[in-house]
Formats: C-alpha cells, structure tokens, sequence
C-alpha cells in the first residue's frame, strides 16, 4: 500500500480514501469531510464493517478496495489463532460473507471479496497457512490496478470531452470514490488538467449530499471551475442550454449496459436524453457484473429514513413523518451513450462491447 | 378578514397563512414550521416587504392576498397624514411598486396590487380623501375569493384523481400558499375528504425544502398518507409504477400554457411525459399572466446562493464554494395535460381554453 501511497502524492490521482499506517488501517472518514479531515480506524473487522455501511468509506470501487483490505487484515489476525487449513478456510468464507453483506448494490464489493476468496483458496491449497501477507499484497494489487485503471478511463473518457464544456455530475465519483484520479471526476479532472476548459455543475446529491461535500471538495482541490446546485435544477439548466454533457460513476453494470448509480441518476439521465445531451457512465471494469443480463436484477438498498428525515441529528420535517430512501437507481442502457472504462469507451450496442471488453 | 378567518375554522380550507387581530396584520411564519407555530408582525409596510422577500409568507396566491392587506394598511396610515388627492395617490403609486417589486416570478403579487391601485384610483377619483377602510375591504374580498376560488378548483381537480391514487406534488401548493383549501394540495386534500384512497410522495423541494416542512405538516394535518421523498427520487418511483399522477401549483401561466413554479418542476414534468404519466398544474385565474404570450418572458427570480451553500446557517459544502440557485423554472405547456382552475379544468389547446377562461 505504501507504493500505492507514493503514486498518489507524485500524481494526480487525488487525496485517497485509505492509508496504512504503524499497522492500522485508517479511511478517511468521508461523512466529516468537508469540515474536517480525520482518519477513521478500521483495523478491525468490526470497524471496516461499520465504516462501509456507515459510509465512513463509499464510492463502488473505493469500497471494494477497502473490503480487501479489511479480508487481508482479518486473515492475518486468524491465522494466528487458526493452524488447521479447513479451519481458516471456513473462517476466512465467514469472513468474506460478513464483508459482502454490508452494502448490496455495488458489485465490487463482491467483486474484490471473491477475487480474495479466490487468491486464499489457491494460497491455503498450495499448503500455505499463514496466507495473510500474501493476502495483504493482494489487497494492494487491488488498490494499485485501481490507480492504473482510474487514470487509463480518465484518459479515454478525457477524449470525448469538447475544448471547452460544461458538464453536470451527480454524487461523488472522485479520488475518494474510485481509488485514485476518480471516475467520472478522473475524466473531468484529466480533461482539466490537459488544459481543456472544463466547468462543472455539482448535482448536491440529496440525501447525503456527496455532491456538496465531497465532489466540491475534490474539485476544489485541484481549483476545477464548479457550482454547486440542487438535484431539481438539472433539467431548467439543460433547458437553457448550459450543459454540454453528463458524466456519473456507476455501482453495477448489467451485461447489455443497464447501469446501478446513485438516485437521481435516472433523473439525470431522462432528462439529458430528452435534451439530446449525451449521458455517459464512467467506471473500471470491475463494476461490471457478468451474471446479471439486465438491470431488473440489479438490487436496491433502501437506507434509514432518517437520512430524508433529518440533517445532522436536526429533523427537517413533521414529527411522526415518514420516508422513502432508495439509495440507489437503474439507468436503462438506451439513455446512455457510452461507458467509459479502462479498456476504451464502450459504445452501443453494449451487449456486444461489454461482452468484448469482458473478455466472454 | 374576520369572516375569513371564519370560514376556515368552520371548513376544510385549512389553516390560513394570515390573520388580523387588534389591528395587526399576522402572518404565520412559514419560515419555522413545522418546528414552531409563530406569527411574524407585518403590520409596517417595511415588515410586510421582509415578510415576502425573506418568505415568511410564500406561494404566489398568498403573496398576492399579503401585498393587498399591506397596501390597504398602508393606505390606512397615509391617509392619516395626507389630504391631498394627488399627494395620497403618488404616495399610494409607490406603495405599489415597493410591495411589486419584492418577488418577480408570481404575477398573484401584480394582479392583487394591480387590482387595489385600481380601487384606489376609482375611491379617490370619486372624491373619497379616505379610502383605506374600503381598500381593507378590497383585501378582505381578495382573500375571500382566494378561499371560494380554491375550493372551486379543488373540487374540480379532485374529478381527475382516480378512486384510488399515489400522487406526487412539489414545493408546497396547501392551504398556507394559496390561502384557502390549497390549489395542488386543494385538489388532493378535497379527494381525500371525498372518500377517494390518495397518498402522496411529497418531494423535498430544495433548497428551501417546502415540501418536508410545509406539504408534509400540511398533509399530517388532515391525516392524508404521505411519504417524503428527496427530488431526485421521482424517476425511480415512475420508473416501478408507483406514481399515477403529477400535480404542482404555479407561479405564473402564460397564455399558451407555459408554466413557472417552483424550480424542479419542470424535471417532475419532464420525467412525467417520459413516463407518460399526467402532469397537471393547479392555479386560479390571478395566476395567469394575460400579457404574455409564452413563457420565455416570465422572470426567473434568482435567489442567494447561500440557500443552496448552507442549511439552517451550517455549511453544507467546501468553503468559498459558490453555487446557483433559481428559485422558479418554466415547463412548457406541451408537457402538461390539464390547468385545474376554479373555471374547471382547461385542457389543450390552452391558447384556446386559457383565452376563454380568462375572457380575452
């Protein structure tokens, strides 16, 4: 991880979610940001938990990245306490399983999850039990393919951006998102820092509002021109022609394109389409999952309602009133015109180009 | 205005946003519920100008009944001290540009003023040096025919909704914004008291969050089965069939149907027609703007960016972020499928049922 570190302060793939340090793991605890920069310590197994459904960690690939981490570290606590192969075996599933349950939209999660089951099983059948170190350079392959495949989308998606745009976005999908330069933030950034001049619109993302604290954050870190406006002011702006395109991350990509995103993305995305804005998803391949055909299969979190209720503690509405808190929702395919991922720009029709870029 | 206040506690009109007591003009600030039920004092022409720019009065039929009492108790004073004709009614002019100029986007605010500088130029050209107690008359009418007209287009409207509907609404069109049974909410709330199975997804409408604060107390009130929603959930609820129609107030109409109201509006339109939902805009005749032909000459009243930044004076995002925030957008009239009026429902072509409605 140290490696990954390093990269990221020579580079610009931006300030990222997770260090280790002196032994611990700490994240970057994204619900204080941007008032304060603290670390969040989730060494334990218990913590990491806590801090991917909390939120403390989030962003699709970031949480994939950390839930490896969390599974290294878990294993290396075990295998000092566990000396019999089926033992860590049944343990270290035990683990993963508790991992992959803590958020169930985002595809990576899984997707790192078992490419760790995977390494400990080919690590634990080679004789191997003390896998943990093993395991934890694994996790920092991970991490390292994340930078790597942030900056190549940044760069490809950085290539259907005009010389001059202005481009909305939705949530965050930065550097504390994606592990690195950011997915749809790694496009705008690459095009920014290729000197093309980019502004960008901040969709607030109601209702955690990932878009005023950690995408302006982000943006202004680098000092990208950007504004912050309300999720219901997206259509009154294409309306008036101040958008250019569109440009969202994605948690789960269904095999003919169909895209998981954060809600009001479909807003977003039927609102571009009907002002002929060109809509694109960014995210790494590793979004992808290949056993889904379509969106229909994709599943929904529904967060507490106290999330739409209140803010900070305080309540924003009638006592005794209720909520409804999808987390997240499904762009279909034919509102998109393209995904950007680490392999190119997949075009329709995506049943074919995922498949390719898939390798299936 | 006693009358008024009557007639609301002896109907269904709801609770009105204004009353008179021992020569003080109240207004309930909107500004604090759901939270406290307090009256602001805007008996001073200086206070009632606070009032409706700082919105402790808001939604355009209730701008347009507040401006008419600050006029008359404007006139009220005037009189006091000026007994000439011409010196009175210049006094009386600039009374009516202050208070017109305190919104720009609700036409409610002009016709109401327009209306009682009619009066007053009739009562003074009469040879009356004392007009205010027949202008106070004027508001007294103005507000009644606000509750009549209210109740006339909310039954109406309620003929639209089916026996059984999930509704979503915007911003706050109850009884507090249009001083009487509510013109959006008038409609729901008169088919509920009918007997019919309504509920209602009430977006948050940021920034001001109306919706959470005003249309949930407002429907809790009357016990009609609400849920929040962030505004940038309404795709996903369409998107899974959970929303059979649309209905949202309105600030100003031109004469082919263009509509202004709150901004987000126009997203809920565009994602209705999407949808092929009905998107229906409730409003009396004093929100049709006669002098406009389209609503590319409607003004979109742009408020302080501080709305959007902060929440309850907190920070929401980055320091030194800057953020847009129109307060109005316009929908075109070809995503509207009717304009529930006190006349009944005007269907397209609206330059057609519109210019009947309104007698032109």
């Amino acid at each position: 991880m140290s490696i990954a570190a390093e990269k990221s302060k020579s580079s610009k793939a931006g300030v990222l979610p997770l260090k280790y340090e002196q032994g611990k793991l700490l994240m970057l605890d994204q619900r204080r940001l941007p008032h304060e920069l603290v670390y969040f310590d989730a060494t334990t197994l218990d913590a990491m938990c806590f801090a991917i459904e909390d939120m403390v960690v989030r962003g699709a690939p970031s949480i994939g990245v950390a839930a490896a981490y969390g599974y290294a570290l878990e294993a290396m606590r075990l295998e000092e306490r566990l000396d019999q192969k089926d033992a860590l075996e049944a343990a270290l599933l035990s683990v993963r399983d508790r991992l992959d349950a803590t958020r169930p939209t985002a595809v990576n999660l899984h997707w790192a999850l078992m490419r760790m089951w995977q390494r400990s099983i080919e690590l634990l059948g080679s004789g191997l039990l003390k896998p943990g170190k093993e395991l934890l350079s694994c996790a920092d392959e991970i991490f390292n393919e994340h930078i790597e495949s942030n900056r190549a989308l940044s760069e490809f998606g950085a290539g259907l951006v005009p010389q001059k745009a202005a481009i909305i976005t939705h949530c965050n999908a930065g550097p504390l998102a994606a592990c690195g330069w950011g997915t749809a933030l790694g496009v705008i950034r690459f095009a920014h820092f290729a000197g093309k001049e980019v502004s960008v619109f901040v969709d607030e993302t109601r209702p955690r509002n990932q878009g005023s604290k950690l995408t302006m954050w982000e943006l202004h870190q680098d000092q990208v021109p950007c504004t912050l406006v309300c999720d219901s002011m997206s259509g009154h702006l294409m309306q008036h022609n101040k958008v250019d395109m569109v440009i969202t991350g994605a948690d789960r990509i269904a095999r003919n394109g169909d895209s998981a995103n954060k809600i009001g993305t479909y807003n977003l995305a039927v609102l571009a389409h009907h002002h002929r804005i060109p809509f694109y998803i960014a995210a790494p391949l590793s979004t992808f999952d290949p056993g889904l055909m379509d969106g229909s299969g994709i599943p929904i979190e529904e967060r507490n309602q106290n999330e739409v209720l209140t803010i900070d503690g305080a309540p924003l509405t009638v006592a005794g009133g209720k909520a409804f808190n999808p987390a997240f929702d499904v762009t279909p395919a034919a509102l998109i015109a393209g995904i950007i991922t680490e392999k190119g720009v997949l075009l329709p029709d995506f049943k074919v180009s995922i498949s390719k870029a898939l390798g299936l």
